[in-house]
């Protein structure tokens, strides 16, 4: 496989990892993701990692990426699904993911999106007012 | 991997096929999803295929499979995202995958199970008066 699929969920983008990740792939997954961000007007990416038994530093680099390129293209990323043990590992490795909202899984994830959605429409509205 | 992740949406669970299925992999998808139809009462399973660049028939039997066994414990399964030359394999094989719903992608997908829910349960309100 040479592309991860990327479902669009009305403002939001999913992405299941569940392969190996290598820097092809991952580089290849950031091109994809922004575009789509563009293409779409996404305003959230949603990663399930529950696929993954170890999370490394070099996925760790890589969500991180994302989400700071996601972030300048006015876009959240959340990462869902993580299991514990992955959660334990990235502390202990001193990855704390720290440009990176979390969800317990896809549902709580699509909900911090859609809230966040929701304060920026009430901005929005503000901004009309004045 | 020895798992496909599958991830509830509100009444359905979406699952995204993007490695080579072999038959422990096909068996365990199969098993889990059943588990998860009964566990979370869902209504539909959406398969998204966008990944797959070939379907045979050992494919085309297990998406069979899953719709036979989800109808019986009452969702509908929906193939998402299916490439045009998969679509134009899968006839030429003679394998125009009966059983199983089809949409263009995820949302239309859920679209169609929302509905047959919105349908059931109209039903529901009928069996009620009377």
């Amino acid at each position: 496989m040479d592309r991860i699929p990327i479902l669009k969920f009305g403002n939001a983008l999913l992405v299941t990892i569940q392969v190996d990740m290598h820097d092809r792939l991952a580089t290849a997954l950031e091109e994809d993701l922004t575009g789509k961000i563009v293409e779409h007007n996404a305003k959230g990416v949603l990663i399930d990692i529950s696929a993954l038994e170890i999370v490394d530093s070099f996925i760790g680099r890589m969500l991180d990426n994302i989400a700071a390129v996601s972030r300048i293209l006015d876009a959240d990323t959340v990462v869902v699904g993580m299991r514990p043990a992955v959660a334990i590992t990235l502390v202990e490795l001193g990855l704390s993911l720290t440009g990176v909202k979390t969800a317990l899984n896809v549902e709580r994830g699509m909900e911090l999106i859609k809230a966040r959605l929701r304060t920026s429409d009430t901005e929005d509205e503000d901004d009309v007012e004045e």
